[in-house]
């Protein structure tokens, strides 16, 4: 077999359920090449990820289905299995803000990130050019009147695309709870701010006027309450009195791209997974 | 003299100020030591902190004043001097909780805080140990049933001590509007949270709720509304799924003990201005 | 059973490991709390922690190596069971710097650390009253003339305080093989530098000449290689020009202490193995 | 005038010395918008730096020089003058690699950078589509059999377009003394590991080899000895056993590139002066 088989699972916290795991992998003469577990304290949920080995496993992606379903059933079990030879297909949406998308791209083209990039969406049609030196198609729709319809059609594109996992790199619009169910625990955006502070808009310039010494920036699902989903990175950057609201924005820069690009690749390497409100990050 | 002199000034901006002073210091044959210098955009008010080396310099800590007076007269300036040989009288509050205490008393004892400390006050009797090691006088002032009067009791303390500077060292009450303007711009508390997020009580356990991948604690100067003080120091570390609360309590004494001593130290060495609810930190 | 038990293992990797280890566990009725596993690219080994619940389990200690021992030999298994209620015997060796010694004891105290501290040795007396805060013996081992001598002495009381860890918290003594082989992988050294950089005596002057923008500390495995043991943990904090010698070395110990706690933690909690010279951290 | 004045300046310490500048700016009714100053205790020197408002400021650039030249001649100094409306003409030199280049180039579009870039010069094509995206000129040159000759083509280009200031983005040739001398203290390179840890080559392979826990990065001025410049600025990053060598590849670009960008702006906007071995960044 060409590819790796990871496997995602939740379910209820009970005794043997590595052992139980595992021995299934093993009577398929699988080979573990990295497991990670945690029991959620707050849930009482068992998370587990492993991924095996393609070359000898018995199992290929056609009959891991249905010889796994006894076992999940028998222990009410979330999972689900993917291929390392076939990539998520991810669509990005943008406004006018370049540099989380162009750090995406280098990171994509470089290597950095496991995904098909099918296509790119903007409500603007500044960052074209942007798109076009990777050779990614740029859809340009602007939203007009009719948001919902706005909406309508870029569902439409990506269900065409079959797109399986939506980044917001700075797309400054709120999406509505359709847009956002069709796609659950499948939707990053990345905040420029430290949340839970300065949920909303301006978060730069209230942190400014509250004169903090450090900024941030949150990669979080998105759900239907706004800023208010699972978060799956943080980070911060110092700043001093010198800084004006323009430097925020600079520095802030740096660190939402560095943010977004962290949560993406690991959306893409099934290493997020959601309990409750809170994420389970597998490094 | 065998001592620096420590000149801190703001002022509305104009041209010249810099020479002004400068050329003020010349003529005393004042050797700068170093300099530093802000202008606030949104206040427009200009900000200085100087150290005059003590050797050569014309103008003994009698005579600083009244020759400095007119000067100050003349461009509105609010200013004060203070001298490396006369170090500033500090007392620390605190509760139940020694990280805070312990940390500033080591820093102390190693020679980082340019302080007195004539005294310690808790409403608890738990920390008078720590207070012995390093043979400062500690005053149990519980609370009972009146805290005016044991805030009074406090105050007087304070007042007795000749205390120029209190820190809350975790002190776990809520100073009166009385206290407060006792000490204007001279309280500097540590919260346990990355402000504004998490204001008021149980930071961690809400932080732990919200799911956050960091935490914080922030450095301000104490005023009436509770926690919205100007900030000096802030800093955060990252936290994973796998910590519980009582983890994100132990990962936030090593910040909060960080924080506060680093705000601590500035406000000893006079590097600290207020403009508006913003701090301006001359590092 | 009122304790958990921590298993260590290290072997060549082969497939179905995961699966017989814990297949093993759930035979004797089990619940793995935490399972963390690697395999090393560079040495072709397996590196496993568990953590196994007492309530429940159907091993007791004494039972422990001898139902697990033939699993182990036919996988050539490393391997060291711990237990929960048996926390190490920690020696902690000290110079003249307090800085180290202060905050893991305030760690201790505060219930961050899982050990027990018989005593600390020392080749001055000056840090005496710091043991005495705690109630642990402190030994005053001048070396004088003969360094194998004291060396011999501090063996002895080691060995008769039946410790299993070592700190060197800024020992300022190159330990002799005979000693460094007495404890392979449980002594731990700071080193405060960010190793391999500045190797030997004086690194904050050397790192100061070198006009460096960043400091750090490294805590190591001691072997008979000066500083070239295998490293825990390191971390740096950053500096400016104005940052004299003496700048460095007071911003120096608050991350050398914060590296030492940290590593000694780990160690502590069984987290550390070792995979030639590097380590495998299961934070 | 419609530019300010940047002043910085360097000579052997002494009384007055600010008072005589800034009384010059007064008197030709210079608004001091900021104001740096340093004295450097290894070398005895006085650095400063000085921007001044153009509107009001009494001396166009062409009268300048003529006007502060007695008094600089007094005290000694080194000092250059520029001026806001004339930035710096940079030339970058890149190899393969580009994730620097990338970078520089976005930041400089998004107006971060106080530059013109009159060409990117490279020994290899690969990175000519890099600089077509900004429209800027792209010089292949490759080194073939006579590397004088190639550095002497590329120092007739850097010449020809009146280049101010070098930046290594990953240029993977070591400059002859003849280049860098024709640029001192003006080549600003990007070395792939914490200095002086891994100097030379393969700094990343030989980390992984040391098994360091953290990796880093180093923007320094190029003088004739291999990576011991003058530092302008260093970071790091956090690193695992998890971490591979192509990990510490992946997670050093991003080390390397905010790092270098950081060390370029700061000489662009003539924050950074040389103290010998030493630099002084007036952040």
């Amino acid at each position: 077999m060409g590819y790796n088989t990871r496997l995602l699972i939740s379910c209820p916290d009970k005794k043997g359920l590595i052992a139980a795991i595992s021995q299934f992998i093993a009577m398929h003469d699988g080979n573990i090449l990295s497991a990670d577990q945690y029991v959620s304290e707050s849930s009482g949920r068992f998370f587990m990820r492993l991924e095996i080995e393609g070359a000898g496993f018995g199992l290929e992606r056609g009959e891991f289905a249905s010889a796994f379903a006894p076992l999940a059933r028998r222990h009410g079990m979330d999972w689900k299995a993917s291929y390392t030879d076939a990539p998520k297909r991810m669509a990005v949406l943008v406004s006018r803000y370049d540099h989380c998308l162009i750090d995406l791209l280098w990171r994509w083209d470089a290597g950095e990130l496991e995904a098909e990039i099918p296509l790119i969406v903007s409500n603007h049609p500044d960052l074209a050019s942007r798109a076009q030196v990777y050779g990614i198609p740029f859809h340009h729709l602007p939203i007009g009147e009719n948001k919902a319809q706005q909406e309508g059609e870029m569902l439409g594109l990506l269900d065409e695309h079959e797109v399986d996992f939506v980044v917001l790199a700075r797309y400054m619009q709120i999406l509505t709870p359709k847009f956002v169910s069709a796609y659950p625990d499948r939707i990053v955006n990345i905040h420029h701010s430290f949340l839970p502070a300065f949920v909303g808009a301006d978060p730069y310039k209230r942190a400014h006027d509250r004169g903090v010494k450090t900024i941030g920036a949150t990669a979080h699902y998105v759900t239907e309450d706004l800023d208010a989903g699972p978060i799956v990175h943080q980070d911060v950057a110092h700043v001093t009195h010198r800084d004006t609201v323009d430097d925020l924005v600079r520095l802030g820069r740096e660190v939402e791209r560095r943010v977004l690009a962290r949560a993406v690749r690991w959306h893409l390497e099934d290493r997020v997974l959601v309990d409750g409100n809170r994420t389970v990050v597998f490094e």
